[in-house]
């Protein structure tokens, strides 16, 4: 199996799986390809939460604002997951989710029809080539060791028996902002309400605990504390946006 | 075959998507993850049009507002066919498309990992499962029939020889507005005038037989009358939406 | 394989995929389903692009202004490949890209349900019949030989060694204002500076070559001039749509 990921919208994607299907019979399935444009921070937090749903494969991740430039080509061992796309840190957070000790390699050789999409010429046929060897990438010519790859880390909060200071890592779309505090942070208040910013808030397991339209701080999928709003945008509601900081206080 | 359905947008599909590969080798077909957020009527309008051309599958349905609430979890035998979800109502137009006599089951005991993301940690498990059980329902301990679901019902127009008292179900992507008075009504009236809400508008077969921008009356690909523009939007040429009366006159 | 393109958005591609595999086991992989609405002349540019990167495939096209009037069902036989869709000129680009010599057939008779969705009642069968049959077309009674078809043409610059006229054919996603003029033009100007109407613009590979949100001009995947912005939408930037002329000079 190869998983698709990239930034691209429409139609680029289908280049890439022409690409792959004409080198592979892997099949193909779809992380996103409506990751926010350039946006190489918020794709590695879901590529985080999403891929260690999936059974062993090729994970190919296109978020490439520098395609082009002599930033490296990777592709990294983790477990038995293997993922591709270009070092710019959007690989390692998931890849570090998947196992304990992930292995980068880089490709020795780049040669692009186009310098403007990578996607199609470097990364969807070397996501085939790497389905097609099922070797250990140590064994492959093609690829070398590499010491250090380009690192995303997310926040850690501050927290104490009274407050937790933390931060929006991102805005889901149905405007769930998804902060970095653990939703252990929650446990004791869960049926309460707690202080976001000074403002009380119910906290609640599920959405539908609260009225249409009003806001609950909830843990959400991913284990973090999420500040919401009842089929609403709780990012609008509670005026935070990626990278805004937060306060939560007993 | 396992088909997908749900109002998540991006990225959680391919959550759901993951688990499901995890745990079964069936065929993933996306009907799509695009409907209206939390829209249970739209969805199961939607559905009932569209489940009914595809060959005997399971089919996950992810429009569940009441995420976390003690909703129960159904599988409804339909037919050849399977359809996983939440009890609010929005699976049983399309069983009831699929099957004269659909028979409901409930999930006897839900454990899941979040409270906000059951179509991850419940329903994409148990449609995986189902799959894999290629058993009757009634012949599996994990589930018990249930006798009384949830249920959507379209309303009914009000036909007369002179008119037609409708409403508008839903408003598709193009912009046509999609009612509840079935196609037959227009039949007499076909390459000619019938009025809407008082506006004399033209009936045709096609789109492209009336001018780019000019409204017109037809009869749309679910055999129901359809408030349509020429290459533009008809629900706000004929100023309604979903819910919006409308009376079809001679 | 049958690959899948659109103009529908959600949900109707979905009532193609449940129609092809009723009748066919053919691996189904979308293109794209967000084409603009009605635009069989953005789209024809894209599929031309995209295609050629498949293995061979029956390609099955939905950009189809005129459903339900006599234009033709075509069916064009390109090397292996094999388009089909509506006689509007859409598929001809694609098909004189994947062959030199490509030849078109229409369906004899067209019997639909409906008249206004034959993407779900004509097209969609009709990919999966030719998937099943296996056949050259010339030996299928149902199709006929056409000996011409729509055509789609794009506009051909004026190049001197000064200055090239020419035309933005289409505006991606991302906002890169895609040309009619051959990259070559900017061979000698690599890494210097071209007037595009007037304006001294950086000519770069790539796009990070220049700072964020700043103008450049590049080669893009297809081989022609791009009016670009690093992070940005170079159609804004540079003033263009669809069909603007431009000019650029050295």
């Amino acid at each position: 199996m190869i998983t698709l990921s990239s930034d691209f919208g429409w139609p680029y994607p289908a280049a890439m799986r022409g690409v792959i299907a004409s080198r592979s019979d892997a099949r193909l399935v779809d992380i996103t390809h409506d990751f926010p444009r350039g946006d190489v921070y918020t794709s590695a937090f879901w590529l985080r939460e999403i891929l260690p749903w999936f059974p062993p494969s090729v994970h190919l991740v296109v978020i490439d604002p520098g395609v082009g430039t002599d930033r490296a080509v990777l592709a990294i061992e983790a477990g038995e997951h293997i993922l591709v796309g270009p070092d710019n840190g959007v690989l390692l957070p998931a890849a570090k989710a998947l196992s304990d000790d992930p292995r980068a390699f880089a490709l020795e050789s780049i040669e692009a029809e186009s310098s403007t999409f990578h996607g199609r010429d470097v990364f969807a046929p070397l996501a085939a080539r790497i389905h097609e060897w099922e070797a250990p990438l140590d064994t492959v010519p093609e690829m070398r060791s590499m010491d250090a790859v380009a690192e995303i880390e997310f926040p850690d909060p501050t927290i104490t028996d009274e407050d937790a200071l933390g931060e929006v890592l991102v805005v889901d779309g149905f405007g769930n902002a998804i902060t970095n505090v653990p939703g252990e942070f929650l446990a004791e208040q869960m049926g309460e309400h707690i202080g976001v910013d000074g403002r009380s808030t119910p906290v609640a397991r599920t959405y539908a605990a609260v009225d249409t339209g009003e806001p609950l701080v909830t843990v959400g999928s991913h284990g973090n504390v999420e500040l919401a709003v009842r089929d609403g945008r709780g990012a609008a509601a509670f005026e935070v946006e990626k990278g805004s900081s937060i306060r939560l206080h007993r």
